[in-house]
């Protein structure tokens, strides 16, 4: 198309009148996902990490899609495989915040004709290595072509399984819900946010020993992810910042605002807290397993927070 | 992220060397889907319209990803209604290329950050639409930010649904099979690329009726999507041009490569084909079904076909 055809379409597309920059996220999903067509077997739809469907049989089907995006999500210094692992990853993690396990992917690339072939293998690469330790296929894809100056964009759909006594939702927690987070918080970019390792073992772990009554992954960071498992239960919450699982070097602050930590952020009642956080050391005694907090009656009653990803 | 290292990122990404473009489409989805991990489950990866998963019992699972981007398969003019509807559409030709059913779709949205809200809200009103004329359900998305002199990219994720007994893939052709063809063909950018109607009656009809051995949806031109079906097959093909059924105004060349037809392209034995084309008529009496040419042994014995749609 000529550029000139693109230009126009821009100007029409683009408006300085009412951009999404000045709706933000929450409300532009609010605003687009209100009143959407739902399957007859879809039991969640938008508002959880993945929507769950219900195939009549068997365990629950999950089904997520996010995509990265070179020069947000990784870098010029960022070797191809590890932008590949994070793309497939954290799809894995969302699977993981849901009690399920990962069974397929789909990868598609809107990518300059510029592209370097040898770039892409490595991209694969990392997502293959990724998938395998998951043990979940790639059973496909797409790929198109982007104008030379833009970046990568790297889509990923994936479906998972979890069987229907296990599944977690976000919007489970009951006022008096203990507050607990798996690892250490902040400073995710210092590596963390390539190399994490989705906590999957720890996820059906917790769903067997520990019966989380409301589960999510910490992806934008617990100032913008914790909000939004209180909303989806209808809670406020207390946090005890000092209390926080700080990554080494980070301060409180960094810890809840940083964000990319995929680690499993959850609340359970306090009569199960004791013996779980007994049996987790026994479990997985490097991974550190904290109560920052409790779920209070008053919605509008919620330690302030600050930072986390905004994705506009 | 600095638009400097943004810069130093693209240099690295971006190669003299080994461009995606001089390789082609389909050798570079060759290059990246070779030894890819597969599930248990996937009865068919990559290779087809949608990858197959068997899920143990009832109906087996189809799963597909697509992507549409602003300046390449809509333009300034077209209004983002028929740019959603023509997003999900894209999807549910193929979940009908396989024999199936759309089930529930997620939608990833990588946009500007200036991209107009109300823009936004007639695409998500098209995609919406689409969803309900066929019954698939919106299960939620993603949106991530683009830079502004990025066009919009819409992801469309889709799960479909297809009894064992009735799928149809690219690969169950034999020399000596009829290639057939629903609809017309040629000049879709006058305006069919955007207000399609997928072939989900048709192919549902075919299945029962006509039981085709291969099938596939011409997205990208006879001349690029039948060589794809031959391929699977491994068959030849003659194809009869003058008898291409050809849209209002358009040449038996603009027929074959100019691509975006959404129609239905199979092939079956000419047994059957003789009742099937008099069943056809009575059952779709407004779309036409034409016999184009026959499948041969000799792999590289192909009438040439020119044009179709190149991804890079």
């Amino acid at each position: 198309m000529a550029s000139s055809l693109l230009f126009s379409f821009m100007a029409l597309r683009h408006s300085a009148i009412d951009p999404v920059s000045a709706l933000g996220e929450n409300e532009l999903v609010r605003l687009l996902t209100k009143g959407l067509p739902q399957s007859d077997r879809t039991l969640h739809g938008p508002g959880d990490d993945c929507a769950v469907i219900d195939p009549g049989r068997g365990p629950l089907l999950l089904f997520k899609t996010d995509c990265v995006i070179s020069g947000i999500h990784f870098t010029a210094e960022t070797d191809a495989a590890l932008a590949g692992r994070k793309a497939l990853n954290r799809l894995v993690s969302d699977m993981a915040s849901m009690g399920g396990i990962p069974r397929e992917a789909l990868i598609t690339l809107a990518l300059p004709r510029t592209t370097s072939v040898q770039w892409l293998q490595r991209l694969y690469y990392g997502i293959s290595k990724a998938a395998k330790a998951c043990r979940c296929g790639i059973a496909g894809g797409e790929t198109s072509s982007l104008p030379d100056a833009c970046p990568v964009v790297i889509s990923v759909a994936m479906t998972g399984e979890v069987p229907r006594r296990r599944l977690v939702l976000r919007s489970g927690s009951s006022p008096g819900d203990l507050v607990a987070v798996t690892g250490r918080l902040g400073g995710s970019i210092r590596g963390h946010h390539l190399k994490f390792t989705p906590r999957i073992a720890e996820s059906h772990w917790l769903v067997q020993h520990a019966r989380p009554t409301a589960m999510i992954d910490l992806s934008d960071g617990l100032a913008k992810d914790l909000p939004r498992l209180a909303d989806a239960s209808g809670t406020g919450y207390e946090i005890d910042l000092s209390s926080l699982p700080c990554s080494p070097g980070c301060t409180a602050a960094q810890a809840a605002g940083d964000g990319e930590d995929y680690e499993l952020l959850f609340t359970l009642p306090p009569r199960r807290a004791v013996s779980a956080l007994k049996a987790w050391r026994r479990a997985f005694p490097r991974v550190p397993l904290t109560v920052i907090g409790i779920m209070l009656q008053n919605k509008s009653q919620r330690t302030p927070l600050h930072g986390g990803w905004a994705h506009f």
